[in-house]
């Protein structure tokens, strides 16, 4: 996503960030060189070390804006209380659909957060594995919920939250949509099987998109 | 794993194996030196090459053995059809048992197969994933089987399976039993988890573990 507004060092931040998430995703991060990634971008390696001091400071950098991004994209997805949408299943329906979507627009990024964390010293890795915390949060909330009025049946909502956060993403890292079934068809097969998977029996929410 | 039978070479290879697959899901097989895994077997860098010649052959055949090891594990946990749990849902709950505990046993070696995949050249890659394939083309027999007779309810087959894969499979990732939950709960409860996902409504099948 390199822009085209902004500085000059803005569109080099952002050209090397975008050039870094896809030479990580295809080499790995610990074989992937600044050497290399200043020839992709097409500058000299000091000048990367002028937006990144470090290799390490670099990843820390893309995990975290994937992270929030994540996050705020939830913030603007998600229904609000009291709206058609805002029940157990509704919230439920919107945190499905944004998971897949933001993530299917961002697959070589999704590698890199998922891949990475091995790399990070252990105060950056606490920050981003809190910001994962907090984003799980969300959805522990929205099973807490539901359970609580007995639109779902969920035993262990913190095993049902993992469960349902490992089916969304797995489908980033092995499905290629476009292939046989459009993002809209993936989304909706997902959204069925996450209503399934807490229980729910009620009517689909109308989201307009994610029903079967 | 390291072996108290068989000869020096059988012994010295089982402990190049278990030191590298720990190796490598510690710190990430590009950033692994053939010289720090032969300081961890206590071994001379040059005898690591008598049993493995690259870098790459070492890591594929610890994928190959993991593979090998999962596909024979189900072989041996299938039950047989005509049994009590050879119906579609026997079945099932066999194969999610069987993945949990098989993943549950081997965390090391799973993470290495889950993260590693890209250090691979082609042909060995191919391989690795049709022996993928070929396992999880078990689970998705078992799905038809399951919606012909009418005791699932599945729309989509391979959306279906990899759904429950990367589920299963995450719990290996994210979760560490013991902490809250005993092995058992944590594969009883996904086993309900992947009933509810394929819209099984009948009684829950005699695996004298699985069910709630």
């Amino acid at each position: 996503m390199a822009r085209t507004t902004g500085s000059d060092g803005e569109r080099t931040e952002a050209a090397i960030r975008e050039a870094a998430v896809a030479l990580i995703a295809r080499l790995g991060f610990e074989a992937m060189s600044m050497r290399q990634l200043a020839a992709e971008v097409g500058v000299q390696p000091a000048a990367l070390y002028r937006y990144f001091p470090t290799k390490e400071e670099l990843l820390y950098a893309l995990m975290c804006t994937h992270m929030d991004g994540l996050i705020a994209s939830w913030g603007e997805a998600r229904p609000a209380e009291g709206s058609d949408n805002g029940s157990p299943a509704g919230q439920l329906a919107a945190f499905v659909e944004n998971h897949i979507r933001f993530h299917l627009a961002r697959r070589a990024s999704t590698h890199v957060n998922n891949l990475e964390l091995r790399s990070l010293s252990d105060a950056r890795l606490a920050h981003v594995l809190a910001l994962r915390t907090a984003y799980e949060g969300e959805l522990r909330a929205i099973l807490r919920a539901g359970a609580a009025t007995g639109d779902f049946a969920v035993a262990d909502v913190t095993l049902t939250a993992m469960a349902i956060i490992q089916m969304i993403t797995g489908v980033i890292v092995w499905f290629r949509p476009d292939e046989r079934l459009s993002e809209d068809q993936v989304a909706a097969t997902y959204h069925t099987m996450t209503m399934r998977l807490v229980g729910y029996a009620g009517p689909t929410p109308g989201s307009g998109r994610a029903g079967d």
